[in-house]
């Protein structure tokens, strides 16, 4: 009947299997870059089988010798595929068998397809998580030697976008540095490792969960997040509005049009890429959900969005410490950038220290703005009879307040942006980064 | 058997049914508000089953009239819920049933409770897709009215955030008009009346497909997209940086700390819908995804994100709206934001009319800009002869470069941002504007 | 200064331009697959340029016959890409010159990148739609094909999983035609075509909006959700507890381990794309939500998306259409999961015929079925005396209920599984096709 | 010009706010649960300010106690909203001025509104995951109880939901039980609490950055992600088909038309939360990408989206612990699914023990099984002879496979299905239970 139906319905393919769907099925375009872990993976097996009394002393020095062969061809680049190695294990055992004979039978004893996989997909997240936390500790250490070179540069602090309040440069590079820091990626990196160390509790559960491969996929997505809101900032700072900084041009490209115009591709791709790795994390959670437990071929989506969000976040952290170590800043715009009403709420505090409640004051504040911008003044133009005029508690001390500098110096309770706050952060993110590296 | 099970590892609650379980499986708290579709599709349904011969026109008569008094009764918000109304399918039932007795009992005749529900939401979408598309032409046209009343308004087009070229004011305006244009909700609307129209294909598609409410959510969604990319532009012309506009006090907040501030929270709001509303757009397909055929409960969850929705899009669409129509702007700002070099595109057709290849001429349109970079002055301040020795097809009249509007006008292709061209998309608009309300 | 900071946090590379960054910039590895319509907008872009007056026709001929040599080699496989090719344009730019010399740069008079890449991306989509769209209807050809040979095997239909009614096989093919029917890639053909035909409103929003791109992820995205579920059901009717299909081996694959086994990878493989296509779009709202208007760099993530989603729709078409021509049915187990109890609901309307309001009547029936369940005995085996117990309605001829044929034959509205019913929606799923295809 | 604006556009509204705005901007509706919260954040607030000196002890005494009445108003359900309330700290505040004066005023000094309402919501989630903490804990518990309960009990292991190998009943709960175990909500617990103990590295970050909430919104995914697995096998095992289960009637629903059915409402709703709950974290790590730093109104979304998922949270937690707690299931069915083909894999391990390679016994065994099915007799009527055809291997001992419960006696390894290992799996979970509890 079924090839009643072939004639029926199908005939579009001839033969046993639809190459079509062996293409669909096969794996090996992208895990053979799991070729390492999976040999690595292989050769500890084998160990395990000789300590079981599975393979004899003799046999598993043939295997782990015929192993070293199959990576030494990996390594140079000699391995050659067979049309029918559909994935990396499959495409290993085969070569094995042409290398040692039917002891490579052996290997497989006790193992399944499925086991080998996400052991195999395990060790090599290890390994890549390990390179893409040496590059975020790269793109933070660059981030916290700015910071501390450039500590005395003020310029505008901003909530919803408008300016708020003076701070220092070094203050709005740390908090990028805090928002990425490497506690993400290590935490996973540790996970992963303590899992290693310890023992899978269920089987069927081993063969199942993918939270190592979510968790890695959300790490990513909100690591990228941060990045993404970090290079929205750096973008309106290099716009002419603000000009605040400048793009390298290593960071920039021209247009094919405009020949005065200097992009920030880099920090808009930077920007973009968020999209893309939460893509994949969504993909994959969807994936999972409503999933029979225990292996299913639908679990072999997982592979993809690990190798392609590893990719991504390897070379966007690169690309954003290029951008931050030769980002130029133009710190005389940043200063003239700030302006008396800024002080605004420094004027409150100032009568809160002469008694007046905080809402009161903030009142009081909010009419000598009111006041300047009527006589279309600056705020720190108004003389003290005017000021006089709001609250009596306004004295000649008053112009002690119109100090970008002094203003800032008030903020020197921990994570605040005085000299001495911002020196601790330096410090306390240097301390991360050599823990993190011990 | 279940008794003992009970004993052993439950005991939490006594009875037939865990009242938890019955408060998660019912939907009364949010369906109620369908309360008026329901009634409308079982007075069609009554008619139906007379016109088959299964009710008799008296039966139908008493139907027909008891349902009236349910619908009154929730009109004037006097309809009571009994705690055993799970859905609001149940209420008006029970309810139709103490009104008239028995007969009430033949309306369900042959009609699943799965149609009803589908048939009722399917009727409360077009409703509430009719109000929505209402709002939309409203933003539209708030927005047609503003481009054509400040259309001499001159003010720099960005790319990638950096100044590009002079373009109207009322260019960029039409570009968040035509993007949020009222095609897609009029294009579902129609979708949704021709299915009502057209007759369902297949009986089991039909109460198990949410297309229509997949394809709501996912139109909102990239409506919303829209309008987050116009609130940021919004936002950032609004910088203190920029200077562009300024939000009514009606559509901004103070801060609390902060007195000199005022922040554009209605255009953060904005901006940030566009997460929540495709979030539910990502739920209902995540919900949706690998179901088996037909009904099942699953699908429950399709009604909550509709409403949710269709509330935030309401909103929206009204803020939007008041935003733009109270939007002050500050058009000597604008017009001082030009620098001569926006006009280095127009330097190199300059020389392509003289001849040159286009390539050509905007590598040397580039050693113009470079040079007046150098030398420290604007772009028009080269001499005739300092061109001159970029090349020598430069001549006198190129001081009719340097005229904003002059440039602008050169854009009179369809779409471009010359003054005619601006008046055909207003007019182009608003026939759109036209038909939908036809 | 920039040198300076250079020494001070970077020095990781020397030169001009970080090599990871003209990596990560670059975007000839996926859109050279664009070279043939990047080609073909270019001859229709010379075309208009000399028609604007702004090449001679000469000029315009050398320009048309040198693209069709870039276009031969590509052909060929012998275009030559260089290390300073970014992208596709670049690329055919720059081998343009080569081949006709300075001519060729006065093929980008007053031609954006943006504007090109938005072309030639509309124009690839345009011809992958159609294919898409022959994929797909060749898919729903195959299920037409097998509705209409089958349509006389009987089976149990399912809501929730629980066996409900006994429906005609052909009747959930047919549901499966449906939700997967063409309409929606010809829609996106047709409004992209006309949009090719029409002109674009507003330059602004022309480069800047992604709403094609969009539009084909999200329809990707829902056509995917379909073939999930239609994945699930096939799977669950392949299991041993089912055992109503069987697939054929060209589309499953053994066990490493378990020699027994057959697995439904194909399906579980589309099962999974799901989650794939629609983490794309996900990803790509998210990177345009919030971008400031017309280009940004960002909007370069569309490409890698579509073309990914579109390889992955080309594969998982023919791989269903490959797995529905192929499947084995197992009509007696089919027919021997129906059981007397799924016939209740006719029994209810058995009675309702008789007069009484279908809520008793349900009421009635569910007492019969717990009479039989507490009797052990199958529902049909009630004897009539039993069944007069529960109502004095039921007669000699309740016998007649408990046919299977008799049963589905009730259904024959428009959409039902009648076998009448069937027929019109084989004969309107033709239609469809043939209207599609004109 | 803004009232001219205004008359030219707009006119929607008079005064001075928008009505729809207000709603739009307020989020009284759902923060006031926050009520506890922000009164115990000012208290602790006061107390620090005493301790700055910028309250005298008799202030704090004064602020303290208000704020005690204005907590006991919110308990007994006596505080009244005023219509310019707009959030819970606004109320909170002014309800505070209209009981202590003045001196209220001094509570916000050098508070933001923004540090406020993020301290707030990081309270409110510590005793919120706790809470949460503490169902999961439930569930699990009476999954383990379940699973010592009934460790004897045999049935089908399925990968690719095809038969695979025996296992035991207890093996698949506590598949469960792991991969929802609690660690995930403790480690956030654990770093909630740690953030409190230590202090926010730098301002600007606290106030602008959600991990803990976006943290928490993927812990709830990633969670519903298993849950919605294990209710999609509950939901296999209970069909007619596989008859493994049977839901109580607490955890189920009929059908309005069909009286024979009971459907399992309660998993189906557990499996659709996966995709609401994902849709909450999908929506504001969108909203949250390409923010510029620092508070922005956007980050309010937040805070639905917490109560939202904690909601859905708790009620499927304590669902499905009902339904665990109440699960009948038919033990006979379970073993009467089992069939000889099932231990094939066993009859390969067995030529291995006689020195056959792995990779030959498969093949041997899949001969055997092959053999079988076309004599059409099940894997173990084979007899020996038969078998030696195959192998010379096979000897009287073969008859010892045929064997069940020897079969998953086998798998002895830690993780595995013997019924030492699932005591050992047992053990382990009550361990991390009491863990968690301490």
């Amino acid at each position: 009947m079924a090839s009643e139906s072939g004639k029926l319905w199908g005939g579009r393919f001839v033969g046993a299997v639809d190459p079509i769907m062996e293409k669909f099925n096969a794996s090996i375009a992208y895990d053979r870059q799991l070729w390492e872990v999976d040999v690595q993976g292989s050769k500890a097996y084998s160990r395990g089988l000789q300590k079981a009394g599975l393979l004899t002393k003799a046999e598993m020095d043939k295997i782990l010798q015929g192993l070293d062969k199959v990576a030494e061809e990996w390594a140079q680049g000699t391995f050659k595929l067979n049309p029918n190695d559909e994935d990396i294990h499959t495409a290993n055992e085969r070569r094995l068998k042409e290398l040692i004979g039917e002891t490579a039978g052996k290997l497989h004893t006790g193992r399944s397809r499925n086991d080998q996989v996400v052991t195999d997909l395990r060790l090599w997240m290890r390994q890549n998580c390990s390179t893409l936390s040496g590059l975020l500790r790269e793109l933070i250490r660059t981030m916290v030697d700015r910071a501390e070179a450039e500590r005395d540069i003020l310029f505008p602090g901003y909530t919803h976008l408008q300016r708020a309040q003076p701070i220092r440069w070094s203050h709005w590079i740390l908090s990028g540095a805090i928002a990425g820091n490497p506690l993400g990626v290590d935490r996973e990196l540790l996970r992963t490792e303590l899992k290693f160390g310890a023992i899978t509790l269920n089987s069927m559960d081993a063969t199942s969960e993918r939270d190592f491969v979510a968790e890695f996929l959300f790490w990513a997505s909100l690591c990228m997040t941060h990045l993404s809101r970090m290079a929205e900032d750096l973008i309106l700072y290099g716009t002419k509005e603000f000009s605040f900084v400048q793009l390298s041009d290593a960071y920039s490209t021209g247009s094919s049009l405009m020949p005065q115009k200097k992009n920030p591709d880099s920090l808009e791709l930077i920007r973009s890429k968020a999209g893309r790795v939460f893509g994949r994390c969504a993909g994959l959670l969807m994936t999972l959900k409503g999933l029979p437990s225990t292996y299913n071929k639908d679990l072999q989506e997982d592979k993809e969005a690990v190798f392609e969000v590893s990719d991504t976040m390897g070379a966007v952290l690169q690309v954003a410490t290029g951008v931050i170590s030769t980002l130029q800043i133009h710190r005389e715009n940043m200063v003239q950038a700030l302006s008396p009403d800024m002080l605004a709420t420094d004027l409150a505090y100032y009568l809160v220290r002469k008694g007046m409640p905080f809402r009161q004051a903030h009142e009081a504040s909010g009419k000598a703005v009111f006041m300047a911008e009527t006589k279309g003044v600056p705020l720190n133009q108004l003389s003290l009879k005017e000021l006089q005029t709001i609250s009596p508690l306004f004295a000649g001390d008053v112009s002690q307040v119109w100090d970008y500098g002094h203003s800032v110096e008030q903020y020197a309770a921990l994570g605040g942006t005085a000299r001495s706050s911002v020196d601790w952060q330096i410090s306390q993110v240097r301390a991360l980064l050599r823990a993190q590296q011990a």
